[in-house]
Formats: C-alpha cells, sequence, structure tokens
C-alpha cells in the first residue's frame, strides 16, 4: 500500500492498488476493489467490491464503476460517464448476477456517455461524448449518437471513389491503377459504356480485376446503420464493386488504415489476404458485388482483431509494433 | 432515527428516515427531507427539503433529487439520472413555484437518464437509459431516445398479424378466429378477394366481425412518434382493420398485457369492453378501420389506469392480485 | 330493290338495301351484305358478305366493313375508322371463323379510330377520334387514347366532392345531406376531428349513415386505368366513403346520370337500390370503404345495362322512355 | 402475264403481276409497280411506280404503297395501314430520293397502323393495329402503342423467375436446375442468405454458375422502353442474374422461343454459345450482372438474325426446317 | 376551266379548279368545292362542298375534306390523315353549323393523322404522323402523339445551358456573357457560391442583370404538357433564370428560331423586346424567375404571330423576307 | 475570504472568490481558480485550477469545470452537465493547450447536457436537458437534441405565414401590408395568378416591393439543420419571398425579436437596415428569393451580435436597455 497517493478527503477501502496511482478527493474505492499502476482516479468517482482496474487508467469525476465491469489497460472515462449492470431495473429486484461489461485496452468513453451493460468496447474504440451505446463496440470504432452509430475508424484517412462524369472519366484515362495507404490494396478504374440504350460497367478478369474468381457475391438491402465485414481472410483475395448506391470500405493491414467510399461502378477495389476489412455507411439503395478468389471456407476468416494483429506479426517477424501499441 | 444506516462519509440531515434504509458516503440529505423504509441511497447523492421518498426506493449515485419532485413506493434511480425543476432556468431567477415531477409506484429511470420538470412517470414504467424524457410517460410505457418515445410497454408479448400471401391465406384456411393472451381479445381472419381490377377486403357483421356496429370511425395520418388510444371503453365492444400500413395495438385486461402488430386487411383484431387499449408505431401510411358496438359517449371511457385496474378487480372479486402488485 | 339511292359510280351488288338508304360513290357493297333503312353509305366504304347493318347507321368515307361485323341500328361511324377480323393476322393463313365484333345501338366511333376484333362496343358509347380500342366499351361509356381508357360517361353532370379544409367544414357546416341529380342518390358530411396525434373521420349507423350496414368492404389496390362496379343491385343499399385517395363514382337511375369524384374522408355518399353504379378513376392510393346494407347476395347483383333498364321501367310503369331512347 | 385476276372496277396499269394474283375494285397500280405471285389486292388500294410486292402479299383495303416501299414475300398490310416517305414533308418540296421501307419477309403490318419513312420492320414482326411506328423493328418483334414499344415476341412462351419467400426457396430446394423449352438454356438457383445486417446472394463458379468467368458486366440505367441484346454468341457462353428490379430475357435457338422474367438474384439464366438473345421490360432500378466466359471480342457477335439462322442450320445440317420457314 | 388535269377515273363535280392542279383516279370533288392553282389531289380522295384550297396544296390518298375545313396556300396533308367536323357525333343528328377548321399557311398534317373538330392548325407547323391533335396548334410547333403535344419548333436549332460543376464554372470563368443565334437574346453567367450552409445563387442590377428590373415573377406548377408565353413584348425587356428544374424557352426574331434548355440557376437568358418567346418542357419542379424592365402593360403585348412579323418587317424596312416564307 | 460561506463538508482551496458566494458540501474548488460574486456552487461541484467564474453565476450539482472553461456573468449550469476539454481523449496522452469553451453572459446550459470541447455557447443561449452540444451556439439560440440543434430563440414570439388557398386570398384583400412586433418589418402580400397552364406570383418594384432592388439573390439546397444570416446589414435593405417550400426567419431589433415562417409565395418579407436577421428551419426544398437594395459590400456587414446592439444604442441614444440587459 506505498506509492500511491489517496488524497485526504477521499475514502480509499482497497489495499490492492498500483505504485503511482492517485485518488482524489471525495473518491471512494470499496475495499475488494483492484485498481492498477499509474491509475487517475478524480473527485466524487465510486468504485464498487467486485471491479478490476487495469494499468494508466483515468477515471475522470462523477463516474461510477458498479460490479460486473472489467476496464483494461491505459482506458480513459471521461467525466460523468455512467455504467449500468442491470438491463432491466427494479428497485429491491437483485439479478443472479451482473452481466459483464468490458473495456478493452486503449478504449476511451466521452464525457457524459451512457454505456448499456454486458457490453464490449473493443479495443482502441472511441465513444463520443454524450453518446448512448446499445450494443458492442467493435476495435478502433468510433461511435457517437443516441443510440451510438458508427461513424469512423480511430487513426485513419478518408478518400472517396464516386462516379465519375464523362469529363472525369477522360481525365483519369492513364492511369487505371491506384494504390492506398494499406498495404496490397489497389483500387482499379472499369470500363464503362454510356448508351442512351441503357450503361454497361464491365471488368474482364486478370486485366482489370487482377484475379480470376471462384465465387460471386452481392450485398444488398443493408440497414444503413449496420456495419458489414470486420474481419479479415487469410487466403482469399476480393474485388469490390459498388454497382448501385455506395458504401464505404475500412481496409486495416494493422499498421494503416484507409477508409474509402465506393460510389459508383467506375472503381473496383483490390483487397489482399490478411487485410483486415469493415463495411458500412451503405446508403439505401446499396448494391456490392464481390468477386473472390477461392470458395467460400470459414476456416479463411479471422474474425477476431487481435488474432488478426497476431497473424499479421507473425508473417512478419521483423517488421515494427503495430499502428497502436 | 434508529433503524436506519448513514455512512459516516454522509450528512444526513433530516430525522425523517424510515427503518432499514441505508444512506452511503458523501450522500447529502437535507433537513426537511422525508425518506421511506427500506431505501438505499448510495454515495454522492443530494436530496433537497421538500422532496418525499416513498418506501423501498433505490437512488443510485451521482442523483440530485430537487424540491418538486415526489418519489413513489419501489421507485429505482438509475446512477446519473438527472432531474430539473426549472423548464427555463436563468441564473438567480426564481420561479414561484417548482413544477411538480412524479414517478410512479414501481417505475424506473434508467442510468444517465435526463427528466424535463413537471412530468409524470406513470406506475411500472422504465426509462431508458441514456434517454431525455420531455413528455409524461403512461404506466408501464418502455420509452427510449432523445427525445424519449414509447418503445414497448414492460410484461408483455409481442405477435405480428400482417398480410397474408396466397399460401398463407390457404394454410390458415381452417382457423378463422385465434384467441390471444388477453381476456376476449381475439383475431378474426377475413375474406379477401384479389382481382387484376383490384383487390376486396370484406367482413359480414355477427359473422366474421361479431357483433353489428353502431359506428365506425377511421384514424389516419397519425406521426409515427404519437401514441393512441390509452384507455378502456365500460361496454363498448370493437373491431379493428388495418387498411393500409400497420400499426401495434397493446391489450391489457390487467393481468396479462400483448402487442398484436396489425398489418393488412386480412385479419381483424375484436376487442371486449373493458380492455385497456394503446396504439401505436403508425406507419406513415396507415389507416385503422374501428367498427364500434355502441354510439360515441365519453362517459363509456376510463382513461387513468389505476381505475381501469379497480374497475377490474371489482368485476371480479375473488380474482388474484393484477400482473405486477 | 327500289327506294334507296346509289351513286352512278358505287358498285352495289347486294339487294338487301333498305328504304331511304343512300350509296354514293366509289363505295362497294358485295352481294351477301344486308343494309337496313335510312343509312348513309359515303365514298370509297367497302363491305363484305356477312355483314348485316341496322336501320339509320351512317358510314363515312374510307370504312371498311369485313365480315364478322354486326352494326345495330343508329350507330355512327367515322371517317376512316378501322375495323379488323384477325387478332394475329399472316398473310394467306385463315381462321376457321371470325371473331364478332359487335357495335350496339346508337353507339359512335370517332374518325380514324381503330376496332381491335371480337369486341362489344357498348350501347351509346362514343369512341374518340383516332383511338384504338382494345378491350370491350361498357355502355355510355366515352373512350380515347391508345389504348382506349374511359374518360366519362355520356350524358351525364359531373360534381367534385374532396377533403376540406378547416374554413370549408365550417362553411358547410348547416347542410349535412345534399342531394344529387339522381334519384335517391344523398351525399352525407361526415364528423372529422383533426387532432395533432393523428386524425379521425366518423359515422354513426342511422345517424350520418342512413342505415345500419350487415356488411363492410374496401377496395384497393386498383390500378388507375381500372373500372369497377358496373352494376346495380336490386335491394341492397350502399354508402361510400373515400378513406384515402379519390375515386370518381357514376351514379344512373336510367333517367340521370352524375358523376361524383370522392376525395377524402370528409363525406360519404348514399346510394339505393336499382342505382346503376361504376367506379372508375381510382388515384393509385386509393382506399374505398363501402358499407352495405345486406349480406352478399350474387343474386341481387343487375350486370346487363339493358336488363337494369328493363327492371326500372317495370318498377315505375307510367315513366316516360329512359335518357336516351 | 396471264393467270391473274383484274376486277372490273379496279384500274391495273402495269403488266408486270404474277399469277394468281388478284386486284379488286377502285384499286390503282401505277404502270412501273411489280407485283409478285398469288397477292390479294383490296378494293381502294394504291400503288405507285417503284413499288414492288413478293408473293402472297395481302394488301387490305384503303392501303397506299408508295415509292420507296419494298415489301417481301408472305407480308400482311391490314386495312388503312399507312406508309409515308418523307420524314419532314412540305407541299410542293420535293427530296432526292426517297428514304427505303422494308417490310421484311412474314411481317405483319396491323389495321391502321403508321409506318413513319425509312424504317425496317424484321422478319415475321407483327405491327398491333393503330401502332405509330418510328423505329425499326426487329425479326419476330410484337409492337404497339403510339409510339410503338416492343411488348412481346411471335410464337413464345412465357415464364417468370421471381425472387423466392423462404418458404417458395425452401420447396424448390431439390432442384437446384432447371431445363428451358429452349436448348441448352438453363435456369439456376443461387444460395441466397438473409441477414438483419442486409442479405447475400452468391454464386460459385463451375457449381452453381457452370463455367468460370473470363470477365463479368452489369447492365443498368436502361430506359424502360429500351431493347438489349439481340445478338447470338459464337462461342461465348453467359450467365445472367438480375442482382435489382426486373428484365426480361428472351432465349431462342432457331426452333423454340421463350421469355424468362428475371425478377430478383435468387436465379441465374445460364445460355449457351448460339442462342439468339434479346433482353427488354427493364424496370427502371433495374441492374443486371452477366458473367461471360470470354473476354470481349466483337467477332464473336452475331447481329443478323438470317445469319443467326443460316449459322444454326449449318451446324445442324439434318435438322428439319428453322421454326417459321 | 382549262388548265387543270382530272383523271378519267376521277369524279371531279365543281368547275373552280386553279390551273396546274392535277386530280387523280377515284377523287371525287363535289361541285361546290373551290380548289387552288397547282395542287395534287391523289387517289381516293372526297372534298365536300362548301371546302376551299388554296394553292399549292398537296393532297395525299385517302384523305376526305369536311364541310367547315379551310385550307390554306402550300399546305401538305399526308395519306389517310383524316378530318372531322361533328365533336360530338351521333347517327342521323346533325349540328346547326360545323366547327371550322383551319389549316394554316404552309403547315403539313402527317400521315394518318387526326384533326378533332374546330381546331387551328397554325402557319408552318408540322402534324406528325399517327397524331391525333385535340387543341389548337401554335404557328411553327411540331406536335406528335396520342393525344398530340408539342416536341419541338420547326426550323429551329437546340441548345442546353445546365447546372455546371465546379470544373465547368472555372473553365467558363472567362465569357460571362453569350449571343445566341437570334437577335439580341443574350445567356449570362450568374455568380454562384455553393456552401455547404446551401447555396446561393446571385445577379446584380446593370452589371450581370443588363437592366434595372421593374418587377418580378415566377412561373411554377406548370404541368409538363404546357406551353406558356407565345408572345412578343413591344418594350419590355426580359432576364430569366430558372431557379429549380427546367425549361425550353424558344426564341425567335422572325428569322432565326432557338431552343434553349435552362436548367439551373447558374445562367440568366436576357431576350430583348419584339422577340417571339415560347416556353415549353417544364420539369415538375421547375420555377422560373423572370426580371421584366416595365411594369406590367397588357398593351405590351403582341400574342398574334402574324402581327409580331408584321412588326418586325415595319421596324425593318429594308430586311430581307421573313424566314420561311 | 471574507463574505463567502463555504459548507463544512466543501473543500474549497482558492481565496479568490467574491462576496456573496456560496460552496456546498461535498464541493471541490482546487486552488488556482477564481470564482465571482454571488455565485451559488452546489454539492459535488469539482471546479479546476485555471478556470474563471464570473459574478452571480450558478452552478448546480455534479458538475465539473475543466481548465479551458470560461464561465461570464449570470451563467446557469443545470445539474450533471458535463464539460470536456479533449476533443480525443486517450489515457496519459496529454494535449499541449486545451481548447478554450466560453460560456457567454446570461446563457443557461440545461441538465445533464454535454458540451463539447473548444466551442463558445453566446450570450443568452438556451441549452436544452440533454443535448449533446458539438457546434457553436449563437446568441439567444435554443437549442435541443443529440446532437444539438436550433429549435428556437429565447425571447420572442412567432407567426406563421403559408401560402392562401383562394378563399384567403379574397379574405385579406383589403390588407396588403401588415406590421410585425419588430421594428421597420413589414408583411407585404403579393399577386398571385393560378392556372391551368401553371401559376405566376408577381411583385412590383416600388409597389408591392417598397424599394427598387440592386441585386437578387436565391439561397437553396439548404440542409435542414442548418442556420444562415445571423447578421444585421448597415444600409441595406431586403425584400423575402419563399418561392418554394418554407424557412423561418427571426428578425430581432434589440429589443423585440419575432420568428415568421414564410412558407409560399404569396408574402414577401420587407427587411429595414440594422435588422438583426436568422434564417433556418429551411424545408429540403425551400428557394428562397431575396431582393437587396444595395450591391454587396462586404462592410455593410455586421456579423457579431454585441457590436450590433452597439450600433443599435448609439444610433438611439436616449432608448432604453436592450431586451435581456
Amino acid at each position: 500500500m506505498s506509492g500511491f497517493f489517496v488524497h485526504p478527503n477521499a475514502l480509499c477501502e482497497t489495499r490492492s492498488v498500483g505504485a503511482g496511482t492517485r485518488i482524489w478527493a471525495f473518491a471512494h474505492i470499496l475495499p475488494g476493489a483492484i485498481v492498477g499502476r499509474d491509475c487517475n482516479i478524480c473527485d466524487h468517482v465510486f468504485i464498487e467490491n467486485e471491479v478490476v482496474l487495469g494499468n494508466r487508467v483515468t477515471v475522470k469525476s462523477g463516474v461510477q464503476l458498479w460490479n460486473g465491469l472489467v476496464v483494461e489497460d491505459d482506458v480513459f472515462i471521461g467525466p460523468n460517464a455512467t455504467f449500468s449492470n442491470d438491463p432491466f431495473p427494479r428497485s429491491k429486484q437483485y439479478q443472479q448476477r451482473h452481466p459483464v461489461t468490458t473495456i478493452c485496452r486503449s478504449a476511451s468513453i466521452g464525457a457524459n456517455a451512457t454505456i448499456l451493460p454486458g457490453l464490449t468496447i473493443g479495443q482502441n474504440a472511441m465513444i463520443g461524448a454524450g453518446s448512448v451505446v446499445t450494443s458492442n463496440v467493435q476495435p478502433n470504432a468510433i461511435v457517437t449518437g443516441n443510440p451510438a452509430r458508427v461513424t469512423g475508424y480511430a487513426d485513419m484517412t478518408r478518400s472517396k471513389v464516386m462516379s465519375l462524369t464523362a469529363g472525369e472519366l477522360a481525365a483519369v484515362e492513364g492511369a487505371p491503377v491506384a494504390a492506398t495507404e494499406v498495404a496490397g490494396v489497389t483500387l482499379h478504374r472499369l470500363l464503362r459504356i454510356d448508351d442512351i440504350r441503357g450503361n454497361l460497367s464491365v471488368g474482364e478478369f486478370t486485366r482489370q480485376v487482377p484475379f480470376t474468381p471462384a465465387r460471386y457475391f452481392t450485398i444488398f438491402d443493408v440497414p444503413g446503420t449496420r456495419v458489414r465485414g470486420e474481419h479479415a481472410l487469410r487466403s482469399c483475395e476480393q474485388f469490390l464493386v459498388s454497382l448501385r448506391g455506395s458504401c464505404a470500405i475500412v481496409v486495416d493491414d494493422g499498421k494503416h488504415r484507409q477508409e474509402i467510399l465506393l460510389g459508383g461502378p467506375d472503381y473496383g477495389l483490390h483487397i489482399p489476404p490478411m487485410t483486415w476489412t469493415t463495411l458500412y455507411k451503405f446508403s439505401a439503395d446499396a448494391i456490392l458485388l464481390v468477386l473472390a478468389s477461392t470458395f467460400y471456407d470459414p476456416a479463411d476468416y479471422i474474425r477476431d482483431y487481435q488474432s488478426y494483429l497476431a497473424g499479421v506479426a507473425e508473417a512478419e517477424p521483423s517488421a515494427a509494433a503495430p499502428m497502436r501499441a
């Protein structure tokens, strides 16, 4: 119980507090709580018995951490952010056990946000101030609003690739393939023939489309608030074309992340294996055509971002640390 | 002032606290406040002088209860839930008297919810976490969002009765009337004739429609966020058909409650007298046809849920306690 | 073969021509044709062997009357109006028998109209100049366009009864029931309650609605080009309300005919028994509510206008001749 | 120059008339005209000097055949059908030469149709009565209206393959491939996964799709009145999927013809080489995905139906005569 | 009665025929008809007693000219074109007097067109083949369809001035005013400021707009088939901007005619006095802003094209003959 | 350190507190904070070192005031209202300097509202309870929702001037100009001519429009959530007409404020110089026409409300204090 600071007006009943941690006035920590190293527990915070906090966690004023909450290293919790551990509370009616809410490593909870019980807030996610979070939040996702919806991903650049006018088509004539900031992901201009009898968009395999597909699929009727993908494929290449409407594709190679808004059949996006891919912001009329280099194989999917990062690290043993170590 | 617990770091200035009540650290209760039995007043709560709390009330951390607030028995108030008692506050400008906010028996206020001044939160209602409540909430209603809208009713089942395909019509051929979980409420299949010259939906009185109506009315152009009905009729029977679009009907006999989404002219819902009825989730194009067994008589309406429950109890003296005593 | 005129440049090979008929230059009538009294056969007309013409028929120049055509009394056929008797003609491929086309009494075929084979053009109908008629035309109907659609009925007045503004509602306050030009048909103002929670339209039976219904039905999803009704009911009363959109109702008592465009739930139309009724001009969103005083009985329907007129005449033995005798 | 009949009231100034031909009253044929064998020239027809008629042609009454018109064998021209040979006529202003209008073998022109100058009416086409034809008509096409649009093809059957309900999907579970009436054309059921996060339609190459494609293209934004395709491919296979909306595909193997309305992503249509294919009736939102087994090669296209029939005959030397010889 | 030709198979009963006129086989002209010089009356034409034809008129085969028709000089009437002189014909029911139909100088009636009774077909108008004309046609107008609608004007060029993209705006930077082919009519580029808070379109008087207006007016809610304007102003200048949607403006200085499709607020059209102006092809959402240099004065309007041409000729005594003399 | 009250359970570490200020239980004020006179700092408030509070400020319970916050005189901050000073917080990552958030004089922050970092809340603005404020708020604006949008302005009346029915047009015939509650602002009825060929709205300058404009501009495509204007013009008069859709105009003469919803071309709003004007609530299809009496001159604009009030005061030296001193 040495090496951490408790303000005289605070009430710290636990002895499990890491070195370098500071606990400020009118904060109250119950005896069973476990607090890591170098944490900052601000005024008027309340922490229940069964709560475990990692290292370097910041808890701003007016926050309560209830039984059932797990807070990993490097988490930031803004002032008056509010948690709950009963999905349908009635006075004096107690649950057998609390649903577990996990705030993963490096995530931040914005000021006065509300987090419903039983959710996982993914690594490095960012919850906007005042949001009301009603479902799980993926790693790196930025969510805002009531209810909270994904509005972006942390640490990424954005590009737009919309349908071209005739003039623009001419202008890009000389550059049919463009690199992105993400390893191996390329943007391919497709042939388009406008005709008063209707229009054609064309891609030839091994030419505009850099592989021969084993299958195609289309994604359609996606509610505007939904996110799809959120996985990487071990060996399958993909080629995406937005036939109608638009959707945003976030590609991530473990080091760089980029959002590309595909808005028309003039461009296709080539995604090599081992690229973490997320699709969202589907317009109501969006139809996305996906050409895939292999048959469907569930074993080819990595659906957990941590496993994905591990896979990338393994594949590139000499590589530097991942994006947000 | 015996039989209740005050944490040493709390400041309890009132003596009107019921037995079994616990008051936790850094809570502050002013001298005039009245707190019932078996309440739980958590850390960092503040209660003003004119506030009255019922029995078995839970007030989680970070909540302030201002003058003007009435909290009935068995209410749950989540952490950081926020009340107000001035609809248009300016510093140093004081109102003659505060608008009264009443939280009725067994209601729950979700974590970090905001309740505007002067409202009544009905018995057994549930305010979603993070909601901003701007108008009265009916008994049993579940509300969420900013501004808060009714999204359901507590303790009820849900059914959907949409338009049928030709195949489905054939399948139900043998079962023209179906019971619901609510006493006396039945669902009646109506005749439908599809024709390339336009379609017909038909109901014959005393046959498909179980009574001869004294009047009809139609409900239309209902804003999607509105709730209608919220009453019981003492002697009038009703038969409801959704001619276009859809709407949800919540029927409640005091013991069971069920939501039925009526979505097409293939079915009618027969509602006997003394059924508490609420209509909501009207689609933008909804037209609801109501056939009623008596002429309009304002005296036939019970518009208060408590009175309705009393009426039901009276009619059935030997019955068990109502649904959520 | 006396008593009719043949121009010297005409070629009349039949002897079956009625007195008073005139046949003009370059007309050609084959030996088997039968032509009634007081007809006028203009220049460049051609009439085949199996054709029978009634009395007082006018055939303007450039018309051919092919085998399979029956032309009743008092018909007018405009210049270059064109008939056909093979629905899918190929050179040198002959049908076993021609489909029969009947032009009923007093009908008129407009200039340069085209009549497809096998149709009946009803009594007193009027085919607009240049129309292409592809389906049967009901008695009294006026059709125009390519393909021809009903745009009105001969010898009738028109009224419009649309939804009312608040001001208009007030203005008609004192006149809840209005007569029409057709015997027994009345227009009834219904109660309407506008409310920001949605609107109500109300009718009480034996009060606003002049009878107690035995059934209701609704008509919806009617293609805009379709005509419904076209019948009279022997004993059933009807009350029609346009709940959404609009449709036109043509009522006809055998002496007077009136079209009423019902465009909103503020008015109902009461139709007594023995009224020939036609419904058309349905807007895409139209929903028509019909309340009927008796259960459905196929024997109650008169579906042939001639039989209807006979029935009316029988009921009123001393009455004058019907509208367009 | 013997062996044909001229009615005494006709005026036939040419001597070039084939045996078996009959020319009726008030018809007038100028000296330079050439008329084939077994023709039937009805009353009041007028034929100019430079016109050539094939054998077995029927010309009904009231028709004029102007200079510039070529009428092949077995053509039927209905009564009062009207041709023209000046696209922008002004009195006394003469063109250098007339645009040529060709009515190909076995075509039929409906009664009172109007044909604008300079068009080709394809072999076996059918022009509806009263139509106004403003552009070329393909072989076998049926056109109607003003302006005339393709509404079908002669001598064919029709099928519909719309999106399936869940129940229907289950029902066809055991039959993933269905033959059509046209040689080698098959319908393939595709996998569809409905999901509240949006839906997927999937096809694997060499499995659901019976070949590995060399390219894909999509057809979209087709005006509803347009016809596409109208060609056969010598060596390329195609697989068509209607991703959104619907369109009709007419497939023709030279002996049988079938129209298939593709209305959803649940089915693909496999078209082998040497199938005459026409696409039309595109809904406004239609997007058709085409997978093709070879790269684009203009030399692979047969764009003339006669050449196509010759190609089919050559490939099957012992086969019977084509469909409509 | 010398100097004109009558075919031996024709029947010409009038003596009032101008020199150079030819009348062909099976034509029939009644004794009272008057036919001008150098006309061409083809086979199977019929002309009634009260008809007057101008000089150099062409009447193709199968046409009847009924009492009530006035045909001015240089008119062309295509084959089987059909006139009528009774708007609601019934056999043996005769009108007191026929409505007068006038085909003005140099107009052309397309093949098989139908002209309803009582209309005026303006000078130099062009009626498309197969059209059904149901209302008056303005001078120079081209109409097609059933019913016929204006689709263009004779002898004019067309331009489009749509909304500009940012790139296009930059490209025209150096050319704020452009002449048209019509005397004095100029196109002025207006300032436009795009802003995410909404866009601005700006015109300063005496700068972008070349005069100071005395009034403005807006034209809106114009049915798509309607034509407006059709007049010239003696002294008032106008400046037209299409604020929303698009409409076509036909400007005519008596010598040249041009159609300009105005499709967005980026351009204004300056029209000097004494310019014949017609507005049509309004899109459903079109709002046209008109700034006028003088107050409204009915006396400033010339509404008759002949008077306008006379006014122009007077103003320019030495000018050559008008456009289409 | 005399003249102010600190509750025994509070922790006030600063000496810079004004006379009359009260600091309540469990509040904590750091040594560097500066608090003005007559403030009220409620229970559980926390104030950081660099914060400066004006006089007569109310801070309700559960509020934290972070470094970077400036709170002017007479501000009200509701309970649990939450501020933040890091737009993208991560634990243990510190900004060089905090963005400054300023709450201007007399503004009120509603209960449980969330204010993002770096914003200015304008003088007398009102932040609704539970709002999440993501952008600057103008003086007097009332904002609500998540994200917060302007829904009104403080201390103003509202009027509606929508399109008129024919009856209403007649009713106001005698009153073409109406005053408003704001000095010099008048409402002018414009001439409107309804016509089946399309409608006209007309204004003559110096007659219906009270000045001759030097320029016009139109505002269109304004996102529904946007606010425009928010300025006064020193010398330019304006005349506003809503050509399509509707928008609300808030006019303010420094003493009175009024919102006028302009909803159709029947009325124009005349705004004299030196009127503070705000435009908002644009419907999606709104097109606002503005006629201005002078050419555009940036120097004519006052864009700061304080400067505007100063300008008004200067112009009227003897006037009383402005609206909300």
